[in-house]
């Protein structure tokens, strides 16, 4: 069920960014068909199917704005960090530029309005999570431009900016279901820790592994001052270790080997190892199928994965 | 009815962009604040009054939707074509740097999803004209890149990147009093034809009004190569005269210069005259009211104006 939802997605995904302005067709169906990892409708399908929900249909195009609304902030993204690499292709920015880059992340965004006019009350759900999804990247830029990226600082980024839409993805999901309160509240829970865990991972594999293992640009929290290297560096039990770096050295080696010599990565994955714990427990409300199994397993991986 | 819908307007649009990430709330307040003419929310309202509408706060949420649609436009328009004053103010970009007006203009295109929320099938109507601003916008980008910006072009041009968004304000007005299909069609034909009259008096007045005038960087269309001039000079009557720039000439004024001299503005001024009549007979199902009247005064004036 799952493997052909997620197929069936595909085609909804590709289908809405239909447009007779070849730019836009192209640079879209370029982003997209790259693939990514759909974790976002994947999420919001599973706990669709554990909550009893039997026509997937229904849920298609909710789980295809979801990931529209990544999608077109990482198209964004890679316009303000120079980002050359994305999903194994060269970002929309290297290939079509900046201004074209631009209007291909507002043209994902203004597509999301379409796919969500069917669903009433969710509008207000993921348009909760699209404002933080912006205001995290915007305190981000802000903690980056002030310097003042800390421990405290960088839990508030990664909560709006990554973990707010996975918890309206399962929200969307138990609640097209026809989920009670508890549930649904159960499930935003879960997609809450699911999404921190996700964002701390992608910023320790940022750190240790390359540009090509990831299919993105490596090494570029730390070229741009932020992520979970630079928060662990301002204020962690590493602070004298790793913040500061050797005269005359190159920086971001000198950050990074400190951090890939330090503790900073074995307390990440301890991190997200908890987030993972707290996030399967809290789908003990649930009843016992497969697709809960998935969830689970989804959890898992979002922690294990090595790209 | 309608200045006090005007201001209870100007409170929503400003609610709407409340946030605790500084750096947004600032920087929409600023480019929402300094007013500008707010044709469109306007056109909405009275749209809704001259069918009879009476509920006027049903409405003001999508009203400070599509004034939300265009500023986000603005703000990311100024990134790309570095224009630095804004409705008589700092662009975004000037104050805040490319990043952040990025952003701004994100937050800004994510808050339409909050206020929209509550107009299920409207939000089709809002989304179509969201997508085709952004088409219209690539198309001009295209043309200026590709240099084939033509009168057929610049007009496909206008009617998406403009006309739409003024058509989805009508029809919602109609749409939201209650008016029955043949009556929003008509208002639908009026918003179309007051759009295209509106962009092509907006890219006369680029050409002959100054900067302190427009309250934004005048005589931008012809240094980036597009607008009713350029289009005008490609294949008009006026081609031998004022498409290509004397040699050693600044290519930008000797184009200016030419056109001012020219039956460019004559003819610009002649389109609009007689797309503002074509919308004035479309009211004609209207029945008499003064909201009527304000509707045919509202087109008159978006041809006489000299801002």
């Amino acid at each position: 069920m799952i493997q052909q939802a997620m197929q069936a997605l595909e085609t909804v995904i590709l289908d809405s960014v239909t447009s007779d302005v070849k730019t836009l067709h192209d640079a879209s169906r370029h982003i997209l068909e790259a693939g990514g990892k759909r974790v976002r409708p994947r999420l919001m399908l599973l706990s669709y199917l554990a909550c009893g929900g039997t026509q997937i249909e229904r849920v298609l195009p909710a789980a295809a704005a979801v990931e529209l609304v990544h999608t077109a902030s990482v198209v964004h993204d890679d316009i303000n960090d120079h980002g050359v690499i994305r999903r194994g292709r060269p970002s929309v920015n290297a290939l079509w530029g900046r201004t074209f880059a631009l209007l291909t992340g507002d043209f994902l965004f203004t597509k999301v309005y379409e796919l969500m006019a069917p669903y009433k009350d969710l509008n207000i759900v993921l348009s909760e999570a699209t404002v933080a999804l912006v205001e995290g990247e915007t305190l981000q830029a802000s903690a980056v431009k002030d310097n003042n990226f800390s421990r405290q600082v960088y839990y508030d980024i990664i909560a709006r900016k990554t973990a707010a839409l996975f918890r309206s993805a399962a929200h969307m999901g138990g609640d097209l279901a026809g989920a009670d309160k508890t549930t649904v509240e159960a499930l935003r829970l879960y997609g809450f820790n699911v999404g921190l865990a996700f964002q701390i991972v992608d910023d320790v594999l940022d750190l240790t592994a390359d540009t090509e293992q990831l299919g993105k640009t490596s090494g570029i929290d730390i070229q741009q001052g932020r992520g979970y290297a630079v928060a662990y560096a301002v204020n962690g039990e590493a602070k004298g270790q790793a913040a500061v770096a050797e005269p005359s050295a190159d920086p971001m080696t000198a950050i990074r080997e400190k951090m890939l010599a330090g503790e900073a990565v074995k307390e990440g994955y301890a991190q997200a190892n908890m987030l993972k714990q707290a996030a399967v427990a809290s789908l003990d409300v649930l009843p016992a199928s497969s697709y809960k199994d998935s969830l689970i397993e989804l959890a898992r991986l979002v922690v294990e994965r090595d790209h």
